[in-house]
């Protein structure tokens, strides 16, 4: 890591990742990540009625802890999840974690993502943390964001600095995720990390506001995962406690960050060639905006259009309409990357093969607008869906 | 058609099918089916809130006529939809088949399906009836099921007798529909015909019945289209009025049509090589059975793993669990092809290279228990998700 990246890593986190054989390739499977003081954690977990042990379990710990925490240990090649020794796979985790940093077990956080139901050897992840322990490093942010990744194409990881006055709070974030992403929920894994000095309480809330606008804003798939999960930690060591009237910058700091790394994932969709912006306006809400938004970001034709650089309005309208949000079709108006395609409901005058070239690069930005009094807006990021997509998930365990 | 295929076809009934030049390829684009004397008639129609001109006419059209038709006029290539003389086509078309028929226009009943706003010359389909009138024959009813077809691979129909005692009723169906198929809605277009004498209301109320069960069990690909719409045209022509208590046995043969017809579209969704039977039991009623069934059919990661033979149950269970409907996984035994592989939420013993051999068949059945007192159950069709959708759909227009 140069010397750059280093310094935009929050004071007083200690990294490490390694290949543990949780998975059968050889990269990196496993990552620690620890907080050398008790840090204030927050946390969003999936809305599935179908939840790993890994997230059961930390939801439990957070609870005792009251919102404190030391470390994460999340692994990639097995989601721990509907298999009969999964809680026990999930403690002796955190037992091993925290007999080696000698803190409460609920102050441990745990992270898991992979296949579902494929039962694990609960030694592993235990006798891996051993060396993880002694590898620990401030160097190796960008090794965990790595070591998570599992169709991931890319590691994700964002930064950003507030300057409080009082000096600079830094956080940093990584994110994995790349399928199975829908909103509804906290979305794939994602751990961030600030030194700033803020309580549990508001650190939630200050997490919830911004999963709402970024993680929750994302769909490649309709499909929601069993491990899903957003941790925050703030662990204080910059010295700086955020006052008052410095909450809203962290906030747009934060804010920041996850939207960075949402559209991070939707561009990395799988098999995505495309990052795809869908901006909704004049709705009667936020709520019906964004449920329009989400109608069109998730329908398989749009979606494929998209590949195709179809400037297909004629997708778009219908994949608005079977929502459950009542519009009159001669109030819409339609822009493909900025160019009209239709208006009042109808073809607009436009050059198709001006549209489609502009659809041929890697990224389309979907205008739909309803004509009249509505203040109503959201802006959902979604990915094309193209062979690639098909390729990946036939071929998944095989 | 054979001798046998013709005494299949209700009596009193006519079709003719021509290439119009509405669409590009030289396939036939244009069905007209006419009754000779009026019929009862009823229809369902798309719930999406943008309604293609022949849904919106032909809606006005029933009311005015308290359920009845002469004919109906069906055309592939064209949607007639978000354009701006969608309605003066549909006006236009209705006016020629009216006074060729020498009938009220709202006796007519329109259908279109096709590519969305794009226009389309109003005097095409007018001249074309001309000679559709002449053509009009009761062999034709197959050449009407091909000339609707849009990406579908295969016409679809089906055949049903009753025999009431006083004589046989007959029933016949075609329908057509490949993509942008979703529940909630008449789905694609069917075109049912029955010799039988039923009242308008009783007919409406049948139909409506039997789309529940049918048609609004499938799910290609949860898209929903502007111009969805099923007619069942009853005219009476056998000279045997359904009496109340052989109601039931037309309802069940008219069901059984209408499910064949469904199954049918499932089998044939665009680049599906695996018709995906999926039934639901234990839900604590039908309704949740059928999102849970519906939230499993549209998973993108349970289509591809089937495309791949994959039995991932891992997938199901969280595509279960998405949905709305809460139940606790340790209660949930799901089969593949009749071998269990998930008990009591957990990897059950299987042999997974024996699944997956069932799974390379061309038929796929899962089935998803909830143990417990709950008597919900549903059982819905979908089709497995390959490489041949994305390019089918990414390359339609182009």
């Amino acid at each position: 890591m140069s010397d750059e990246a280093s310094d935009r890593i929050p004071r007083g986190f200690r990294f490490a990742a390694m290949h543990a054989g949780i998975r059968k390739n050889p990269a990196d499977d496993l990552a620690l990540m620890v907080s050398d003081e008790p840090a204030s954690a927050a946390a969003v977990f999936t809305q599935n009625s179908v939840r790993a042990a890994p997230v059961t379990v930390t939801a439990k710990h957070l609870k005792k802890s009251g919102g404190a925490a030391r470390a994460i240990v999340a692994n990639a090649g097995n989601a721990n999840c509907a298999t009969p020794n999964m809680a026990a796979v999930a403690k002796a985790t955190a037992k091993a974690a925290s007999a080696l940093a000698k803190i409460p077990r609920e102050q441990v956080l745990l992270a898991s993502t992979g296949v579902i139901g494929e039962p694990m050897d609960k030694n592993v992840i235990p006798q891996a943390l051993l060396k993880l322990w002694d590898a620990l490093s401030t160097d190796s942010f960008d090794a965990c964001a790595a070591a998570i990744m599992t169709t991931d194409t890319v590691p994700k990881t964002a930064y950003s600095q507030v300057d409080t006055g009082d000096g600079v709070i830094r956080l940093a974030g990584m994110a994995k995720g790349a399928g199975m992403i829908m909103p509804n929920m906290a979305t794939m894994l994602s751990f961030i990390f600030t030194d700033a000095a803020i309580k549990p309480a508001l650190l939630q809330s200050m997490l919830k506001n911004s999963v709402g606008q970024s993680f929750n804003c994302v769909s490649v798939d309709s499909d929601t995962s069993t491990n899903d999960t957003v941790y925050l930690l703030a662990n204080g060591a910059s010295g700086i406690r955020v006052r008052k009237n410095q909450q809203q910058a962290f906030q747009d700091a934060l804010d920041e960050l996850t939207r960075s790394l949402a559209i991070a994932i939707a561009r990395d969709g799988e098999g995505a060639r495309k990052l795809t912006t869908i901006d909704i306006e004049g709705a009667s809400n936020d709520r019906d905006a964004k449920t329009l938004a989400m109608s069109i970001a998730n329908s398989p034709l749009v979606k494929t259009a998209i590949a195709g650089a179809d400037p297909n309005w004629g997708r778009i309208l219908p994949a608005a309409g079977k929502s459950n949000v009542a519009f009159d079709p001669a109030d819409v108006d339609i822009a493909i990357n900025g160019i009209r395609v239709c208006e009042k409901g109808f073809r607009a005058e436009f050059d198709e093969s001006v549209v489609q070239k502009t659809m041929e690069g890697d990224e389309v930005g979907i205008h739909f607008q309803i004509r009249g009094k509505g203040k109503g807006k959201a802006r959902v990021w979604t990915c094309d869906f193209t062979e690639d997509y098909i390729k990946i998930n036939a071929e998944y365990r095989t």
